[in-house]
């Protein structure tokens, strides 16, 4: 194809790839050829490999799906490694309501940026990049303003994956199980030289779940700081908070986990395997994050918070609804909040925190064929601590 | 009898009763031979008529009983009045636990000091006293050092009805549906002159209960703050708030309450006959308490409080459950937290601020034959807005 007879903006855009290309010649080892021909991504539909999930049951296949063209504002990063979140499984699952099918899971995304819109400004080919759990939101009200993009006010936040979208040919965003993403720069985070592509990808769902929480919460220095549920969220968490000087007490149902997490740096391990355990922690704890995602005693974690503290649950349970005892809150006098992952800027921060103070997740790298056992032993905890999925093997 | 062969300790209180006599000839309308005659109870239990439940389902009949012997740090109270919470009904009626039978509720309870014991400087016989939702505590831990006696860390608190207590010669505390109460001075509270011992009674649970989260609640003047249930606790909880400078939106499912509700200076009443009623409300009140003791759709009401903001459960559900959606609760970024009644310098606190103030609950003054068919209308939301039983009926 020429380039003799091609719009203004088309032209406009080939000019713009040229300089990022420039850039890409002293940052990356592709090449400029590579580069140009994803020009082709700008008109028409991108060609995606995935592993959806298709009912409620089955197990997760390989299925190949269209994306939106890569738009002005977007970037189409050729993805390398994606986390498996606790959270792909409920949805999929149908635990948290009704699904589309075939869907592609997957919220933890670290690659490599492939090609870049005519207005894009923050990447250029060649670029680590990463997507986290949201693709997009209004931009316009005063939350997605202040950077709460995932407490979007008309819109709500646009999920990686699940979520109705009109810019997708499959008519729903599709997830990071799957070897390339065409995603609005603003909702795409920088990943640093420093820090792995695999490292990344855990940090973007279960590192801004916890940071937020754990940044917010007004614990000081050599405060006692409860995490319950040591999985994929609860180990970040145990590290997010021991780095900000935190004694961490972690809550855990599986004994064998007790050496590893005494690695990360927490004080006490408590292995709840009966609910007697907690009573001695009564009212001892300055701030409390809990990961657990199902249905539990919710309470009786929740009054090991001193007397006007805060309990924070970020784990979201089948249907999403918890019981509690209203008596237990009233004599514990204990505040429940929850926490929804991060804004597009705290995403940034906590990658940025985590390569430059050198807080990685403790991950299994493991074959795109292995999806299906990863998920049955993220439900039976016998995950340790992340799996992450090589997208080369897809 | 005569005084030459008592007790030293005997003939102690006796000197002290002479010296509380004086204060009572200047203060109040009792001779001195009726105040005297008051030392028997100092040795033998007092004998009491009250109206007492005998299960979860029947009527309640009156029945004497006895009370222990004041002792030397008790005061004797004639109960003049006695308020009916709906937390009366909830413990007669077995919705939060098994009870022992016969049983005398009543907690708000207002009425003349009738005796004291030797080291009572509190009181004098003849003062206008109240006892509220607590009679006892461990008065050495910490929390009954700082005023909170009803968070008491060693016993707990011993309720004023329905507790297990050696003291009582029922074997467990009776309320205050009768015609006298026999307490330790601390746990009564001093009625001022100017507020009517009527008027006072409901003060000392629904005025507490709602007073104290109303007072720690981080809200300025001109601040938006919703209550929601309006009866007992809640009308008072918006002519609280109404006095702290609130603009309040009273959350009601009684139409005919609204007259009501604006004469007690809410901004606005909204009537929740459907969940949707509630929507326009989201995210506007910059505090809510809610004081509906049944389950109900705690996070729709929850939600109608800003980001980060805090929402107080005081009322108490059969069997002390609520269910929560805590996608609404991370959505929201809401603090649930529940509050019990408060100490007794607190309650002192809000008896002096409503005298003073002229903050009166609006009541009902019944018959002690009316306490069932009253009951009957608590339940079935038609109390306008407290019934206050007139003891000298019973």
């Amino acid at each position: 194809m020429g380039t003799d007879n091609i719009q203004p903006s088309r032209r406009k855009f080939l000019q713009q790839t040229t300089v990022a290309g420039t850039g890409l010649l002293l940052a990356g080892p592709l090449n400029l050829f590579s580069q140009t021909t994803k020009t082709e991504y700008m008109s028409k539909n991108v060609k995606t490999k995935g592993y959806a999930g298709h009912d409620t049951t089955s197990k997760l296949t390989p299925w190949n799906f269209e994306r939106r063209a890569v738009g002005d504002n977007d970037i189409l990063i050729d993805i390398k490694f994606s986390g498996i979140c606790h959270s792909d499984i409920h949805t999929i699952r149908g635990h948290w309501g009704k699904q589309v099918y075939p869907q592609v899971p997957g919220h933890e995304i670290a690659g490599i940026v492939a090609a870049v819109g005519k207005n894009v400004t923050k990447f250029k080919v060649g670029d680590k990049a990463g997507v986290g759990c949201m693709v997009d939101s209004c931009m316009q009200c005063n939350s997605c303003k202040n950077g709460e993009e995932h407490h979007c006010e008309t819109t709500g936040m646009v999920g990686t994956y699940g979520t109705p979208d009109k810019t997708s040919p499959t008519g729903i965003t599709q997830g990071g199980y799957s070897n390339n993403i065409v995603v609005t720069e603003h909702f795409a985070i920088k990943i640093p030289e420093s820090i792995s592509l695999q490292n990344a990808a855990p940090l973007l769902c279960a590192g801004i779940t916890t940071y937020s929480p754990l940044m917010k919460a007004n614990f000081q220095k050599g405060d006692k700081v409860g995490v319950a549920g040591i999985g994929g969220l609860g180990h970040l968490a145990i590290k997010l908070a021991v780095h900000k000087g935190a004694e961490v007490y972690a809550f855990t149902t599986s004994e064998n986990k007790r050496k590893d997490i005494l690695g990360f740096g927490a004080k006490e391990v408590i292995v709840v395997d009966s609910i007697d355990k907690l009573k001695p922690y009564a009212g001892t704890l300055d701030y409390m994050i809990s990961t657990i995602p199902y249905a539990y005693e919710l309470s009786d974690y929740a009054v090991c918070v001193k007397p006007y503290g805060h309990f924070t649950q970020v784990g979201q349970p089948i249907n999403g609804e918890f019981k509690i005892d209203n008596a237990k809150f009233f004599f514990s006098r204990v505040n429940f909040n929850a926490s929804l992952i991060g804004g597009i800027p705290e995403t940034q921060e906590v990658i940025d925190h985590c390569a430059l103070n050198k807080i990685y997740p403790e991950i299994q790298v493991i074959k795109a064929s292995e999806i299906n056992d990863a998920w049955d032993k993220v439900v039976n905890k016998e995950a340790r601590y992340r799996y992450v999925i090589d997208i080369a093997t897809l």
